[in-house]
């Protein structure tokens, strides 16, 4: 037996998220109705990052154990002339039975995107956060200081099982470039919907000008009702896992 | 009464093109509705150049008369709060009561994007048509140079009605940018789906490796089943008029 690796990038905006569901439609779904077909086997793919409904991945990392011979490469080709083209496998590879995407990850890397301008630019309707209003980016990287390191991130999570809370960011931070605004947070992994609650979060401190000591509470609270909205989807991007 | 003319950016992917048609979504059709409510007017809203489904615009011009009073910078507010977000209107100022948008233009810039690629990129599913065999770009910039001056387009054209099908292209060429491969045509105007079938034709051509004049046998065949397939529309852009 095989276990195989897939390299995934999406346009999540037609999906209802990662995982499958049934009268849905799904990236795990359709990736794995393929692989079935294509290995003749019943497949069960693991993923790295379920993402949410309309949210995008440039690097999402998946795996199967297959006992089928078909080469890496025939399997990358295969799967990717079945696919629809807003889904793409840019590397299919081999690795020891013991890899697990989610449990081996080391680190994961997420992208927000927020459009800020006068008006929104058409073509980013469904691929960036649009806010009128002029954002005070260095008051952002002052939250963002805030949750580097180790914290309990109930606060900023929506939780669903009696999993661990404690999470470590390494890396929180906010540039601009031109019309937007883009936050990069790297952590060893999120709680379900912490990035979007992050991000909805800071966008309303920003907005009423709070110091960064409100983040602190905010954590500390640990209630989700302490902490802002969870922002638009389509601004989000899973960029990279590490391991 | 006051001319007004508005200029216009959009993705066309959720839309069945410009003209307004029933129980179809159209982006006449939005504008319309919206310019009715804000003038409390009957409105008709002429355009330059009547995009088809799919196809996108930076720099639409349209225009409508009216007896309102209401501001041009308050017609922009207004319409801008009321449509979706990948419909905006960039400019709104008011013209002479003879501009019209079709007839007074000089020249239209139109611009077709593919994705030349080993694997399309997923994000441009809608935004550009992918080809994954290498394409000579110097071959398709010697087809190019055929059409450039005046000639009849009849066989690069869908025909709607007994119009004159002579036109004139002043700049057709064709650029690579890393994976993209960019076609920027200006003509004194263009036939229904001209610049579609151009490309489609051209491309046709460079896949037998055809010679260059090849297009001036199929200009002067005047006859549509000389030439190729009309391109995908994701791929075409209005880009600007000129006036």
């Amino acid at each position: 037996m095989r276990n195989i690796v897939l390299e995934i990038a999406y346009d999540g905006t037609p999906y209802s998220g990662w995982q499958i569901q049934n009268n849905a439609v799904t990236i795990q779904g359709i990736i794995e109705d393929k692989l079935q077909e294509i290995t003749q086997e019943q497949v069960r793919v693991l993923v790295a990052g379920r993402t949410d409904a309309k949210v995008h991945a440039l690097g999402q990392i998946a795996s199967f154990k297959t006992n089928c011979r078909i080469s890496e490469e025939q399997i990358k080709c295969a799967l990717n002339s079945m696919i629809p083209r807003d889904i793409r496998i840019f590397r299919v590879f081999e690795v020891p039975m013991s890899f697990h995407p989610r449990y081996s990850a080391k680190k994961r890397w997420y992208r927000y995107i927020i459009n800020n301008g006068p008006e929104p630019i058409p073509f980013f309707k469904n691929f960036a956060l649009w806010i009128r209003r002029s954002i005070n980016i260095a008051l952002l990287n002052e939250y963002s200081d805030r949750i580097i390191g180790v914290h309990d991130f109930t606060s900023f999570a929506t939780l669903v099982d009696r999993e661990s809370t404690e999470r470590e960011v390494y890396e929180c931070s906010v540039t601009r470039k031109n019309d937007f605004i883009i936050l990069d947070i790297v952590a060893n992994s999120f709680l379900r919907k912490m990035v979007r609650t992050i991000v909805g979060t800071f966008l309303e401190l920003e907005k009423e000008q709070a110091g960064p000591e409100r983040v602190t509470e905010i954590l500390k609270a640990k209630d989700r009702s302490a902490a802002g909205k969870t922002a638009y989807p389509g601004g989000l991007y899973l960029v990279k896992i590490f391991y």
